[in-house]
């Protein structure tokens, strides 16, 4: 029996179709008549034909842009995963409203619009000002010992990214990047890249915020625990989301199917964002086409979770914070290419000679 | 007997200094008390630092900045070693006028100004608005059957670009990115990178814009015997820039050169820009402390430059345009750069909690 909210989620991802090879060959042809040796703006050009592709045209803009950032707490921070107090999520989302966190400098740099919004904090976050209240419980149960939440918990924060990423989608922004906080959470993206790649706890889990090793260890046999309590079905991601993940993880799903569902392109971040986008993936297979994996994280998860979705990341910076802060400097990159795509002259316009042997 | 020019290059780069220890510890030490985990920004902090070094701060900024574009022929077209007919180094500069490049457009996007110079086009530019006329001669000479520069017309080139940098400095330019047109140019740089890192002509020579393998190989036998006819001294790495260099690579090599002197920050580009950055580090070992390659371009060549230098780039998205559109992305990372590190909260002044464990 399936509830009404995940009834919501299944129909949003019916909802999502693939631009398709007609809107592809449009953006390919106009760029190979541009003024540069076909081509020869490598991965550029790729990162411009795909946006053009989502748009459904052969002048892509990548303004405006958002980075969605969604916080919530972990329930396994109880195991000691993190070296760092879990009242640092609540701390840092006054340091977001106060414009001094590392995503504010950055999302401010590339001209994305900051999107604050409390999705399952431990703490109350409504007296900080812009901050969207979507929390769906305060923070998730331990995933060690049992589902970190219901389907019904997970569907919500799922919806309720969705729902944002319509608004902005109806407020004009064409690229909607996806950014979080939680102490804690890479614990649940490591549990969930193990479940949905199939990968051993081993391999998926890194230094986080910065453990020792002692520290990875011990996360290693916490995630061996929760895979263990969950066991999770390949024929139901949805599933594996709620019991594996984090209300943050699901909400940022949600921001990417939802910025699918209503034609917009969506960046995943790091490693947590990255689990995230696998989620998305395997409960909607045709939003990859607008997902831009931005950045590969120092996290090695992360690696795996690429490979499992298929896709090169645009930077590789060794960066690890998380927040956004890889999305919103690939929508930098990404905002540049569509520059280049719609405002480049033709040979023919510019009057440029073509090569000698063509 | 060094002519005057000569002389000046040679004590221009006697000024440049490093920035020093003590300028990257005071930049460290503001980086680790900034509301992240330490280092999590893994290269962004990295750049930051070097750029904070630079201008001896621990707020650095990256505006204003510029791309200077330097246009340049070669004789060595004469052998067949490009599919591009050379008159498009001259029409490309109409184009970069006209404001329909690559580089107009990514450049605009970063908010780099957008600086041209011919400093050795073959056909006439001066009826060209906003190109200064910096033109050393009509084009280099056939560097297949000698000296593609006198040493006189190298350091008059490299001075041109050196002055340029001055300018830009002097109006408040913190970070100066190199560009270059030149039909050919992938030829002189592949020499110059074979006789500075002592690599084969068949490892640094790549198809360029658009060789086939036929033609490919046509230019290793080029390659070979410019480095045959113009013997390189490793004690006169002045003397290898003008025999084997073009006049925008030797210009480039003294926008490098006069950034440094002047405390500016210096992005290479590609391929060729790189060639002029191995040029100006061998020449000037201390400018390398201020210069930031931008990119790892599809020439295979430019790896060895990158390994010859010891650096990383920026950026890897398999570009091979130049033009400077991979220093003009890579300048839109190094002002988030800043950004991060000036505008960001410390730990005190967030109210952030410190890690559980120190």
């Amino acid at each position: 029996m399936v509830g009404a909210a995940e009834q919501a989620v299944l129909a949003l991802a019916a909802t999502v179709r693939s631009p398709g090879a007609t809107a592809m060959d449009r953006a390919w042809a106009r760029l190979d008549s541009l003024t540069k040796p076909p081509r020869s703006l490598g991965r550029l050009e790729e990162i411009a034909a795909r946006i053009a592709a989502v748009q459904d045209t052969d002048r892509p803009v990548g303004t405006p842009s958002a980075i969605v950032l969604l916080a919530g707490d972990h329930g396994v921070v109880a195991e000691g995963v993190s070296p760092w107090p879990a009242e640092v999520t609540q701390q840092m989302m006054a340091n977001f409203v106060a414009g001094g966190a590392a995503i504010n400098q950055i999302a401010g740099h590339v001209g994305a619009r900051l999107v604050l919004a409390d999705i399952g904090v431990a703490g109350d976050t409504s007296a900080l000002p812009g901050v969207l209240q979507l929390k769906v419980r305060p923070g998730t149960r331990n995933l060690a010992h049992g589902p970190a939440m219901t389907r019904e918990e997970a569907a919500r924060a799922f919806l309720g990214g969705a729902d944002l990423a319509a608004a902005l989608v109806r407020e004009g922004v064409t690229i909607v990047g996806t950014g979080e906080m939680g102490i804690g959470n890479t614990t649940p993206a490591s549990a969930l890249t193990a479940a949905y790649a199939r990968a051993s706890a081993a391999d998926v889990v890194g230094m986080g915020t910065g453990l020792d090793a002692a520290g990875v260890s011990r996360k290693i046999g916490v995630v061996e625990r929760a895979l263990a309590v969950n066991p999770s079905d390949a024929s139901d991601p949805f599933g594996t989301l709620a019991a594996l993940g984090g209300l943050e993880i699901a909400g940022m799903a949600g921001v990417m199917v939802g910025a699918a569902a209503w034609g917009a392109c969506a960046v995943s971040d790091g490693f947590i964002s990255g689990a995230a986008a696998l989620a998305a993936v395997r409960i909607c297979p045709a939003c990859a086409d607008y997902l831009f994996p931005s950045h590969l994280s120092a996290e090695p998860g992360h690696r795996i979770v690429l490979d499992a979705l298929g896709v090169e990341p645009v930077l590789q910076l060794d960066m690890r914070l998380g927040e956004g802060t890889g999305a919103a400097l690939a929508i930098g990159i990404m905002g540049a290419a569509c520059a280049m795509m719609s405002g480049m002259a033709t040979f023919a316009e510019a009057g440029v000679s073509g090569r000698d042997d063509t």
